[in-house]
């Protein structure tokens, strides 16, 4: 196994103070590695980075248009959003449509990640519901499937027909046998896999048909338009992948995952990418996605937004700058 | 320089997802290694790890005592608070007896670390003052030394009289030149070391005889006296430094610092430790220091303050288990 190589610096004033180490992959769309950072067989679980494979079962089945779903709902199933009402009366209201509620839901409850609205629950004296938990559009997307394939409420059981047909559309995807599976912080399944199966399942949803008759290439298709026409549902004001989406000079969806995962599809180039922080910074992983997409000229490296994540300031308690963090040199081109 | 060794790992069922690099030393009262991972000669900024030096002068210039500062100001001073009443009320009362206020700290406002203290702030539509800072008591303390020294107001200047002062106890008991300094979060300047000069300041802490006449070598043995008396004033409840504190067989000083960094101070033992996490997280200083003190034979591995740093398990957001943070294997002896 390679080691990881350093990809993000955190610096205060003259001293390096902290640095990242992680794994990057690009891929095109033949699964050829067009470059690469550390081991690209490294094994990882992509954690909420899989939220798009996740839902191809949900559209290649035809679950999502007998339940009539729009491009939106598809945006939420690949979505970890931040709980704002925008995001949640979509969810609840779906719950509905599926003649369910709250309760159904399996992802447990989670405060929302919104700053303003968390403080808002908090003064209401209010607490979240299931439907808070950013990954909830995931889970509506799950139970919708469930109703058309007639299976049980537990879901999220690594058995139950809906996940059987997520592993085998994330196999298929990554081209890889997946060695296992880490429960997720929403109780669902997560399927590990390498680096490279993860970017060569990116690049698979760059090069995908929306209207292809195969139904997972059009599904992949089908997902990635609703994500890029969607930036907010898929995250939400301020976050890395809305901001970085609304900021690029093509179409590019771009999605996270907790410790340290992020992707990006970008169909223009039929490329995709894939990273791990090794350690599992957020802070990392964002730097190191901006820094690769500006390397491959998706993303001007002085728009405001990109310079939040690649150059990130680090004020303190007064407002002073005391540091950054950045990509080491040549990271971003 | 010497790569950083591995030190903790995020196990989520079969698979080791994230991993912790860093160096560590364990330094006894002469400055010898006694052990140590990675680079013991690592350039690091302390943080708040080195509050007991920067309290130094306080203590030292006779400042604490013609104050009549008493255990608990001097606990304070080397503390990273939450901002609980117990603090706040201490650290307002202190600053009221030097005829200050509020206004006069220039560690910033930062909202309270304890939870139920912030959402009954957010609930009260209230906002944090300075002296919820965590560094509210060192920056009392600097206040006490800059009223004893008739200095100026900008206590956090570098050139100010209280700096020098602190520089030059950090380089006395680190006995090395500090190669610069970064900005803290709360300000003050934040003088870098290495590893190995750490650990020997912390060694020097243990070896201190607090009736010392001796000024320094007073100071350092009362500051370490003062914060194992009130392991609650140094951090707060719930919190690492305060639970392994209590939780040791002999008394020890622990002490957090940001991005990762950790210090213990152990009088019986005469020895010293310092640890620094590569990537800065805290969840991996916390469960380094709680290994190597179980090493040491001061903490038992199965208290279940140690069991909650060194095991610590990750419940998902429907409280099921899905992994442990722990040690590498031998760390904890």
């Amino acid at each position: 196994m390679m080691n990881p190589a350093n990809l993000v610096e955190v610096w205060r004033g003259p001293f390096l103070e902290s640095i990242h180490q992680g794994h990057a992959v690009i891929c095109d769309a033949t699964g050829g590695i067009v470059a690469a950072w550390g081991d690209p067989e490294a094994v990882i679980l992509p954690r909420s980075s899989a939220k798009m494979l996740q839902a191809l079962p949900l559209v290649e089945s035809g679950a999502a248009d007998a339940a009539g779903l729009s491009q939106a709902h598809l945006a939420l199933a690949c979505a970890s959003h931040q709980g704002a009402p925008g995001h949640t009366d979509v969810v609840s209201a779906w719950l509905a449509e599926l003649g369910l509620g709250d309760s159904d839901l399996r992802c447990g409850p989670e405060a929302p990640r919104d700053r303003e609205i968390k403080h808002d629950m908090i003064r209401a004296g209010g607490s979240p519901c299931q439907w808070h938990n950013n990954c909830s559009g995931k889970h509506a997307g799950f139970l919708t499937l469930t109703q058309h394939l007639k299976a049980g409420p537990e879901y999220v059981d690594p058995d139950h027909p809906v996940q059987t047909r997520v592993l085998e559309a994330f196999e298929a995807v990554t081209e890889t046998k997946s060695p296992g599976f880490g429960i997720d912080g929403c109780s669902a399944p997560n399927f590990g896999t390498t680096l490279h199966g993860l970017a060569r399942a990116m690049a698979f949803f760059a090069a995908a048909d929306p209207e292809s008759s195969h139904a997972r290439d059009g599904a992949a298709g089908r997902l990635t338009q609703a994500m890029i026409a969607h930036p907010w549902l898929v995250a939400g004001e301020g976050r890395a992948c809305t901001e970085l989406m609304r900021a690029t000079s093509e179409p590019v969806a771009i999605k996270t995952g907790a410790e340290g995962v992020f992707v990006a599809i970008l169909p223009k180039q039929r490329l995709g990418v894939a990273l791990k922080i090794a350690d599992g910074a957020t802070r990392a992983s964002e730097c190191a996605m901006a820094a690769l997409l500006v390397r491959l000229g998706v993303l001007p490296a002085d728009h405001p937004a990109v310079q939040r994540r690649m150059n990130a300031p680090i004020p303190n308690r007064r407002g002073m700058l005391t540091g950054h963090i950045r990509p080491v040199a040549g990271l971003a081109g």
